[in-house]
């Protein structure tokens, strides 16, 4: 898809081009339940592949919307977890569960 | 994406499986300011192929979301809109258009 078709002027469609893609909005639904390890997200996110939830991530945080910590541990530990413009992103989880029919499952 | 990673139980997931792919929820948005024709979409998704749209369109179509309509015209007119099931997605395009950072464009 072009860079030429974002079309800069609509709201909708910048908010499409950066949360584009199946898994990223699924992403992010985990996240709003808190801190997660890339293997809790691989496990929540079934059938996802760890290459599919690095570049997921590494986009998202790209974006401003994840942060990534990293812990000086043996073995390191890694935690993803949503800034304040990620989590601004609930009301479209919401509306998207909502439709989907029913309540997003709880925290 | 294989059909195993559909997370039956969440109502997200389950709308992501539906509203997958970028073009989608653009379609979805246009179609929300009313009634349009094949060329007209064409015009106002700019960057998307034909094929992609009609792509697009049919699998709306199968979801329930959008009606298709043909006059018996010469030439042949064909006409797209939401069903009621399409409709009920407008707290999502609004809530992208909140996010994305000002007002969904007027009908």
């Amino acid at each position: 898809m072009t860079s030429r078709c974002i079309d800069d002027t609509c709201p909708v469609a910048r908010s499409v081009a950066i949360l584009d893609g199946r898994w990223t909005m699924l992403v992010i639904r985990d996240l709003l339940r808190g801190t997660r390890r890339f293997s809790e997200l691989r496990s929540s996110l079934d059938g996802i592949s760890p290459k599919t939830l690095t570049d997921r991530l590494r986009a998202l945080e790209e974006h401003g919307l994840v942060e990534r910590r990293q812990y000086a541990e043996i073995p390191p530990r890694v935690e993803y977890s949503l800034t304040a413009r990620g989590a601004e992103l609930e009301p479209v989880i919401e509306a998207l569960a909502t439709w989907g029919g029913g309540e997003r499952s709880l925290r």
